[in-house]
């Protein structure tokens, strides 16, 4: 699989209270139109990623809407995979590529949260959730505090390990001027938090944010080499039960093992040559389950490597993790996190990031979930031809 | 392109009260997998189409949440293009095989509509609509009886002509089972129901349903004589402005102009090749536009051609249209009716549907309209390989 990506651009994350959805995507995909030199009008189809628009806003069909809103008659889906929307959106874009249909594509995930209450948001969320897990009134910080209890028995971690992925995240988003919390922390400070669901507290979340993220991607034949592509090299996607209960462990998630091992087939590599990744840590939690399921780290070991400072830019002896700030930092609007994810690794693959640089990355990952794991969708992105 | 469609199954479309959308999607999956003598585990892709279960049910997901109903990890995904979401579903599974990375794909469309008050799901249709067209009020009927007026006027017809369609679709109705409304309808009880957005009355509108509907889609490569497949040759979609108040004309709906030329250039076929056709007359207006866009007829030509008997089944001297009833006699639960269309013409080309079979019929048509035709999506079948 060769799949170029000539064009990306990323909105700032955060509470963008004063702009619009519409206006957010059409920011986003003229930059990354113009980045591959291309007019709204030369791409000849449009995937959206979103999940909470209908829900939310009352609004479907945002293929159209935003076709319309740039300015172009392409055909045009909305991808919806809970929180690997965006991720979702890509993985059906390179699909329409590799069909020969279609060459010259535009990707766009967004996601508008803010505007809403917060117990409104939640309870759209769970819009992922199982039927079962939703009448037993959980929520996702609920689902993913099972996963930390089980995981902290099982491998004896403290919640130490777990505030070291907040802590290296928010470092990583105080290099990004588009991160919603710029602000470095302390694992002390990640500890004092106010408790969100045991053993969660309120720094171990990631946010409610608003945002978009948009890719242009192009046929292998059709790049040409002043578009400085970087190349998609795998995607894959799998999915697992919808609740937690009726998995076979906690501490794994099986949908990203299995995107995991298809992703690295295709482009014929090894977990090791994995140079700098976004992996999905909508929780702390979710970061140290992404690190071993992925490959990177045995079952258990990730917590102690992250606390040692081995995933942290520039420090990392091995790979560098979430350099955008995660979804902890850089925020999470659900619909543009993974499309945000592609933009980020292949601003470091360009190796133009300044301070927040991972040196020599060659190859890089992406990994976006939905639900407590329901879905993952896994990209790998490579500089080499 | 040639994919094979080797599975299909609709459920019986309504107000199907006692049952629910996993079961709905359950029923429709076994019996389209187990046509192709497949198990679910076979599958190694799978497309939902649905557009309200956000809006209406507060639930997404849909990928993976039937996928774990059906019993598959596949990747799953859920497309969404408002009433155009099935086949839109459709496109993208197509997509998928053509791409390689998927052989054996199940697309299933779904929607649950009539546990909701007429007037919230009136309300959430526009979900599909363009802000201005919300703001002022309009509707969906409101937005077809624009369309209707004009074309009146433009071409001096009747409520005669738009009553035909009605009538004809409902005669295609009393002979399908699974339609929503099995009971013939004369061109006077059309004039005479209730008007609904002058000059569109209740018998010029499609109802409000739940249904679901399934097709597995297989790589060419795979297809084995004995599961007696039916091809899909051309598949095309195009978008065009959300709202009516930026198009060129009101009596063409251009991305449906735009859909068809590309799958005919697919399939290597003119208009008239076409034996049978399922067209998306959400109005019987809508029929009439797509009857002349699609090329079957010319512009202001069809309203004549329909009263006169040409597109009834088997006193059709040209092409026989909805013999499913249509969206106004068989119902239309939204996401599913794309993809009902697609079982619909696969079932009259297999050429054993009994008293509502079309003879010699060969090459047949789908056409599935979202919006007020802001995107529209057509797929050509064919009975030879």
């Amino acid at each position: 699989m060769k799949i170029g990506v000539t064009g990306v651009a990323s909105s700032k994350f955060g509470e963008l209270w004063s702009v619009s959805p519409r206006a957010l995507v059409k920011y986003v995909a003229e930059r990354a139109l113009a980045e591959s030199g291309l007019e709204p009008t030369d791409i000849d189809a449009f995937y959206v990623g979103n999940m909470l628009s209908g829900i939310l806003g009352g609004q479907e069909n945002l293929g159209s809407l935003f076709a319309e809103e740039i300015g172009t008659t392409a055909p045009a889906f909305k991808i919806e995979g809970a929180c690997a929307s965006g991720g979702l959106a890509i993985h059906n874009a390179i699909l329409g590529i590799l069909s020969g249909q279609y060459k010259k594509v535009l990707v766009v995930g967004v996601e508008k949260m803010t505007d809403h209450k917060p117990e409104e948001v939640t309870v759209a969320l769970m819009g992922a959730g199982s039927e079962a897990e939703r009448i037993a009134g959980l929520t996702f910080p609920g689902l993913y505090s099972l996963i930390a209890r089980e995981y902290m028995d099982k491998y004896k971690i403290s919640e130490k390990e777990l505030a070291a992925v907040a802590v290296k995240n928010h470092y990583h988003g105080s290099l990004n001027p588009n991160a919603q919390f710029q602000n470095p922390i302390t694992i002390e400070k990640v500890l004092e938090s106010p408790c969100v669901a045991d053993p969660l507290k309120l720094l171990d979340c990631s946010p409610i944010s608003d945002g978009a993220s948009a890719v242009v991607l192009t046929a292998e034949s059709l790049v040409s080499k002043k578009q400085n592509p970087i190349w998609i090299t795998g995607s894959a996607a799998a999915t697992d039960s919808l609740g937690l209960y009726n998995r076979k462990s906690l501490t794994s998630l099986a949908a990203t093992q299995a995107a995991a091992k298809t992703a690295y087939q295709q482009a014929g590599i090894q977990p090791n040559d994995i140079d700098v990744a976004e992996v999905h840590d909508c929780f702390t939690i979710a970061e140290l389950l992404a690190l071993e399921d992925l490959g990177f780290y045995k079952k258990g070991t990730s917590g102690k490597a992250v606390l040692g400072g081995e995933l942290t830019l520039n420090s990392s002896k091995k790979i560098a993790v979430n350099t955008s700030g995660g979804l902890k930092a850089c925020g999470h609007p659900v619909g543009a996190t993974g499309v945000k994810q592609v933009v980020e690794i292949v601003e470091q693959l360009r190796g133009n990031l300044g301070k927040r640089q991972v040196k020599n990355a060659n190859v890089g990952l992406t990994h976006n979930v939905g639900g407590s794991g329901a879905v993952a969708v896994v990209h790998i992105l490579s500089q080499e031809h």
